[in-house]
């Protein structure tokens, strides 16, 4: 089954278009379980035992897991175990680089670990990003435009009478099909995220930086064509809190995006 | 010892610019080695104890150990314990994200792999960057214009009467210090190597793209200051024969190399 096939799917299941990034952090693990990679594990299996009816997908961030080195990634091996099989799991680690290289990172994400999406970074062309297009039943989701206030500094410089992160869409749009091409697009970008929805209503959206980032998920769902999109929420439903209690306050925080995040409106 | 201190010291003594990269791949051990990690290891003991007089740095690319998970990530934490302390080692992952989790990747090379450089893509923007400066002590290597054909896709977009690559230039030097930030640029880049080469006499710069890629070293070598520079080799070097005489032949590349790579021209 295609990525793009079994998100439409658990989205349909599931009744939403919640991911929850497991980002671990060993400072705001909860009190009760270890401060180390094992805790990490032992979070990880609490928090999708919790959400997994309430999500559509979980996005692994590689970075959180590779400064603990080969024992963090041990333990993304370990975490994708234990992820239900119709949910979603997306490598999230922004890679790409010239075309050996890259075919060695599409070949870690989609062999080694079986994702079946993954974020890719467009900045070194579209090359770059081809070695992960070969795998046809894959989902990658390229960087557009990002939530961080360092978005502006490059990706939405004008060139003639477009953005950059116009021109990388419209490449992307040209070159890569449909079931295998989708976007990141930081919800901090309301005005962005419309022009780029305008031009990819079929595509799906990975939505990053809703809750703590500041993202306003109220206006991009009502502005907004709201089919094939994924919203991701990390820090602000998992480290919900860091007390004893954190199992229910993460059901509870869960619920509370998952309401908001139904299909209803589609 | 600031990584950019401990670079011009190396390069003094074993009076070299040239880099290895460590970049294994499977298929291509030589003949009488495992074909697995442990195999990859073994060869990387070999590349190490027969070149390290004739190098300034190795370098190693994260891609091609993460397509085996963590166990090849373990392969990089026990190459990095063989690797003599005097010559740099440098983490080529091409990473950067947004402010927290760009913490944790260089919390990853900095501090638990303790790599003295890292190669960074800029698309995010500056405070992506930011993380990895706040390492004193360490040395950055930003992808500027890379090697491959797609390089033209993004990279060299004229943005008023300027390129991309020279825009993101200009604001990463006007941003960090000359000892924390050096510049990744292909060699295959031979005009655009002269022009960034001017604005940045003394800071280091990263060469790769000799050897299978095509780059002219020569040209190179020849058109430019060649102060602050390390040029990478990886395939032409390591993979020089897959028979049994492989170190014989590993030890006549590096020479190679080494010969039209050493300081008398600066």
């Amino acid at each position: 089954m295609l990525a793009f096939e079994k998100l439409i799917s658990i989205q349909k299941t599931n009744n939403t278009r919640l991911c929850i990034g497991l980002d671990p952090q060993i400072e705001k693990i909860p009190k009760g379980l270890a401060k180390d990679t094992l805790g990490i594990l032992e979070f990880n299996k609490i928090i999708i035992n919790c959400t997994w009816k309430f999500v559509c997908a979980y996005k692994i961030n590689f970075a959180f897991y590779e400064q603990f080195g080969s024992k963090g990634i041990e333990i993304i091996e370990k975490t994708l175990e234990i992820i239900p099989k119709n949910i979603v799991t997306i490598a999230d680690g922004k890679r790409a680089d010239i075309g050996n290289t890259s075919k060695a990172y599409a070949k870690a994400f989609y062999e080694h670990f079986k994702f079946d999406c993954a974020t890719l970074n467009p900045f070194l062309g579209i090359d770059s990003l081809e070695p992960f297009f070969e795998y046809p039943d894959k989902l990658n989701f390229v960087l557009i435009c990002t939530s961080n206030p360092g978005a502006s500094d490059f990706q939405k410089l004008e060139i003639n009478d477009a953005k950059l992160y116009e021109i990388i869409l419209k490449r992307l749009l040209a070159r890569f099909d449909q079931s295998n091409l989708g976007f990141v697009v930081g919800a901090t970008n309301e005005k962005e995220f419309s022009l780029i929805r305008d031009q990819t209503n079929e595509h799906f959206i990975l939505l990053p930086g809703i809750g703590t980032q500041g993202g306003n998920l109220g206006k991009i769902l009502f502005l907004n064509n709201n089919k094939n999109l994924i919203v991701n929420v990390s820090r602000d439903i998992i480290f919900a809190s860091s007390e004893k209690d954190f199992e229910q306050k993460i059901i509870e925080r869960t619920r509370f995006y998952y309401e908001n995040l139904t299909l209803v409106d589609v």
